[in-house]
């Protein structure tokens, strides 16, 4: 996640509240996305028959081509996976196992961590459980001592039965403290904290320097989730020319914690294991998937709209809630737009986005390549050409209402646009606050209006996202349906609007700052 | 679960309500429970030591072995296993891996179903999904058409989201309720419900042998569960005669789902898979592990007060609340008496019972060989020495109260005994109802005073009864420290009381229903 700092917004003009939203057109959309809506076929196509969808994966590639095939399809113009530049390998799973033989047999839940190395055939071997807090420790296993070992960094387990849900709506309670929230900066952390953070991070790179200066022969951890859940990421650099990691698993950490017990008491464990990789790396560059309704007022079909979500995954499962929600919604609502024959003023662009995961790589290079380069502030012509860009990606939980994004300016607009979805929307909410994580940043970090939808928190920290079960029933079809009538509303009104979006001042050249996620 | 109709209550003796406990044993019980706890060490070596404890497989016989040793260690007399009679096959599995080859590589979270056969080898093939809910369907897979085939029964899911909490306490409002309930008997069900049940029941088992009567390659489902939890039992009998059955597994629900899915839309499936299993059944006996501590009056020692919970558990996982909770309970209740240096009058008697999950059958068989009949209700000579039986089997949740199984008699001395615990039970309960589907029904069926304590709901419903993810992590210490103690009151108190535990009338003679668990 990038963090930025926000300058104080901008009064918006008063005409602009002046407007009527076009409640025949809006009827239209609701029709049509509450009576025909494909939402459950779009995100089969993207969840289950894609699969996983790591950038420059063949999954990845299977949902992009479906995509740009799917929108060409409902009629949409320059549909195309448009290059950006260079991610870096492409690389996915083809054999996954782990399992413990002694003291006795259980197959364990995990999944070889992203570019990592398969091992080559099937590794056994007694484990090693390291608990690195600190040089002393590091010292330890220094010097080759871990060489040709199956090692398991123990991790602390939050072992608490769950007497929350893993699932909430926002009550009322929740949005009126969103809604009276400011957008916040840096400030997210203290100096000191900031401090520490790289502190950790830089003993981390250490550790992880050290571990893989041994020729290890399989790592494991098991580090967050419970009853079968956990999460998973990457264990080694995507970079075309980074070295290729040794084999390793992200598991259960009941099983890590398993192997633990036994080993810190004395109890020798022997695993099996074997995992098979295949890295992409003969292409390094990629691509979004964009694709427009053309406008059709000639004064301002040149003004673009954007809506988009990553199509991009982690690895362990389809990615059903991150984002396939988001790209089911986006890609839905420009279907609606299309089938209820609409013919939006400014010309409307959806973009799914590439290398979201490893940092918004796909949007923020879109940005730079189209809009201007945020470093620099030097910016290209269309910058005055796009009005919005909206965006979805925290799951399936239904909109709610909008982040601001420290942008005042268009409030007035959104509250009359939110007013006629009353019935399907509980407590609609606006809040100047920001949030992060995902690509509106990307168009936010050039001053461009980028906004995020709020959305009901549905499994989404404690069960999907990045997790081996963000699969297709993970999502809530009546959700999903909900977002992609509203997004749709959204993005057509943001097309018919007198003006564009109003915007924050521009923000100060600013240096990337290496916190990207 | 057994299900069993029960007459009438009989009032105890008013005599009884006047004796006092023992206020200075009760404080040296708590002050060993909390001070010197030993549940941790205990579970530790029921689950993550032992492993799975299917009845007759190795892990049992660990946790068996070891918790006859460290009763004895205690100085327990007449520790040990003791048989009664044939249970069927022991089985393990020593290999599992599932996964899915085309159209894309995903490993799969499963495990083989109890007693099933091995795969002998990797077997590999498309997937034929099936989803038979009458005899129309039947008939289409019927007459070897399967044969040589993975099939995967197709199984509803429960894809909502979680938005109630898998753990809970119950509330004082939760416990009213349960109070003024009363015992249910066959009544669970009405007649038609009965018969509906015997049904299904039927057309499951002529489905059961339509498959089995097929060479089917490797049968599947994922029937119930998610987020990677899923549930799992056998697939085949256990019993001594019985032909075994070819390879099967249980599996996640949403890797079954994706399968189904992927199917039913024209998209070919590929898997493969390995199981391999090892049936024990040279010794097809069985026995409960037990163990006394002597009365020390001469008037009294030949009375029994048992306590117990079973030992045995499913495969997928250490069975750590379904029942190595309810058995460190009881170990720890007894270490606690021993170690607080208490006499009981009466003899102490603990019990961890074998093949519960597959039908109460240690208990059973242990009551039928100590007590007596309850088909015939032929009494044995010790019938009238048992004062009481008191079971743990509802998972790691802290004790609230206790189920009087319909028996009025002992409830003002149970309100005597949970008094002094109101700062560690709150809002502490008693309620006439009865409940099921563990073992000291088969105390209650011969007419003997068997309790079965009421317990939090944590996560048992949900996430751990009969899971792959019942786990060590599972267990909430605190709770089974709480439970230790409590239990040991309660069979301290029992074997100092003047009298025996107040009986309920002695049933009828009565068949088996088949309706065993």
């Amino acid at each position: 996640m990038k963090r930025i700092y926000y300058p104080l917004m901008l009064l918006c003009p008063g005409f602009l509240f002046a407007q009527d939203v076009d409640q025949a057109a809006l009827a239209k959309i609701r029709k049509e996305g509450m009576e025909n809506s494909k939402v459950k076929e779009i995100a089969m196509q993207l969840t289950d028959v894609s699969g996983p969808r790591l950038t420059n994966s063949p999954g990845f590639q299977r949902a992009a081509d479906w995509s740009v095939k799917q929108l060409k399809d409902w009629g949409l113009k320059n549909a195309k996976l448009e290059e950006w530049g260079e991610f870096g390998k492409g690389w996915q799973v083809e054999k996954s196992y782990l399992a413990m033989t002694k003291p006795y047999y259980m197959p364990f839940i995990g999944i070889p961590k992203a570019w990592t190395a398969g091992t080559g055939g099937v590794v056994k071997g007694e484990v090693v459980v390291i608990d690195i807090q600190n040089e002393e420790d590091l010292k330890k296993y220094a010097n080759g001592k871990l060489a040709g070992k199956i090692v398991l960094t123990k991790s602390a387990m939050d072992t608490d039965p769950t007497f929350k849900a893993d699932a909430i709506r926002y009550t009322e309670e929740d949005l009126e403290k969103m809604t009276n929230s400011q957008p916040f900066g840096q400030g997210n952390f203290t100096p000191e904290q900031m401090e520490r953070l790289r502190g950790a991070r830089t003993f981390r790179n250490k550790v992880d320097s050290t571990m893989k200066s041994q020729k290890i022969s399989l790592e494991l951890s098991g580090r967050a989730g419970k009853h079968g859940t956990f999460f998973t990421s990457g264990g080694s650099s995507y970079r075309g020319d980074s070295p290729i990691a040794g084999p390793a698993f992200d598991m259960a950490p009941e099983h890590a914690g398993l192997i633990t017990r036994l080993v810190e008491s004395g109890i020798p464990v022997t695993l099996e294991a074997e995992s098979a990789t295949t890295f992409y790396d003969k292409k390094l560059t990629t691509g979004n998937v964009i694709a427009e309704i053309s406008g059709s007022d000639p004064k301002l079909k040149d003004e673009i709209v954007m809506l988009g979500g990553h199509l991009d995954s982690w690895h362990s499962a389809t990615g059903a809630t991150d984002n396939a929600a988001g790209c089911t919604v986006m890609m839905e609502a420009v279907r609606i737009l299309q089938a209820a024959g609409l013919k939006p003023k400014r010309t409307i662009r959806i973009a799914l986005w590439s290398g979201e995961e490893q940092g918004l790589h796909g949007s923020r290079n879109y940005v730079k390549n189209t809009f201007g380069d945020p470093q620099t502030m030097k910016l290209l012509p269309a910058h005055e050409k796009l009005s919005a860009y909206y965006n979805i990606d925290n799951g399936t939980g239904r909109i709610r209402g909008i982040y601001l994004q420290g942008n005042e300016g268009p409030r007035a607009i959104f509250e009359k646009w939110l007013a006629p979805f009353s019935d399907i929307i509980d407590h609609p909410t606006i809040t100047s606050r920001n949030t992060g994580g995902t690509d509106h940043q990307s168009f936010d970090a050039l001053g461009l209006p980028g906004f995020q939808f709020i959305q009901d928190g549905i499994e989404y920290n404690t069960r999907t996202h990045h997790t081996n079960v963000d699969t297709y029933e993970r999502l809530v079809m009546d959700d999903l349906k909900q977002m992609a009538v509203v997004v749709a509303a959204f993005v057509y009104n943001t097309a018919q609007l007198d003006q564009k979006i109003p915007r924050k001042e521009l923000p100060k050249p600013r240096p990337a700052t290496g916190m990207g996620r």
